[in-house]
């Protein structure tokens, strides 16, 4: 298939194809019951006051000039005590008829350029460790993969677990 | 020693005593020449118009009356396209003498409320694999290793590889 790509900054008016991509990558992950996300919920925490993250998307044009969303990334600002604000990319997905062609790598370079524009001297993100494809990727471009360098551990509290957490202050 | 303790939010006045021990984590991880906030910084980036962090403070009153910052927590809100707002603990630290009086788990919950509060689900933080105590902890009270049971890496691109990575944007 033949096409050529640009990206741009998302709207309130991609939040359909924006949600479909995310279960997509929901799925790719094996995660997609625990995909949650709504357009509603998207429209109003991505683009109304003080919003919560930020998205970019790419759009494909085939040779008979069909216009079609095919890719996002979508990051937020982060703050390093050692280094200042700093920007996180929580997803990169492009679809798969449009794989290979630079999408993906071109939609985490406009982060990095959005990112220096703002201020930011680091970008972090995490990935899969079965998914060796994209770590190499990632390290052929200069990224450092703290979990094997540093051994940083990423931990979470999920819902039940943090309102138990939070019940206890004060308790030892 | 004996103390009882309280935790507040931080203010601007209090930079000079955060950063103090912002410098003693970054020389406990063995990372203080990475370490480049000043409270000028601190103050601009946390208390000016769209602050990039939160910090709370834990102060310590012994029976003489001698009140001091003892340890803090800082903290910002992320979002997950799965589960939504969430936030991520980025630092917890309290000084060497008060410590095993549970004024860091106290810090920790503290986040946790405040976090439940803004109507985040999730509450992530990052902990180093050596420091086995801290990561006992955190399992001990509900907290989940993403590293060892999805083996979830955590990459960055450093300030040098970051540019340099935007540079090579719209190029193969």
């Amino acid at each position: 298939m033949e096409f050529t790509y640009s990206i741009r900054k998302a709207t309130v008016k991609d939040a359909e194809d924006v949600i479909s991509m995310i279960e997509e990558l929901a799925e790719y992950e094996n995660m997609l019951d625990q995909c949650k996300l709504t357009p509603e919920i998207f429209r109003k925490d991505g683009f109304g006051e003080d919003p919560a993250f930020h998205c970019i998307i790419a759009e494909a044009k085939t040779a008979t000039g069909v216009v079609q969303t095919v890719g996002y990334a979508l990051y937020y600002y982060i703050y390093s005590t050692f280094k200042g604000r700093n920007v996180y990319l929580e997803d990169v997905y492009v679809k798969k008829p449009y794989r290979k062609h630079g999408i993906g790598g071109d939609l985490m370079k406009t982060v990095a350029k959005i990112a220096i524009e703002k201020g930011c001297s680091q970008y972090r993100f995490a990935c899969l460790g079965w998914n060796s494809g994209a770590l190499d990727f990632y390290k052929s471009v200069g990224a450092r993969d703290m979990t094997n360098i540093e051994d940083w551990h990423m931990l979470r509290f999920e819902k039940v677990e943090l309102h138990d957490f939070a019940s206890k202050l004060g308790k030892k």
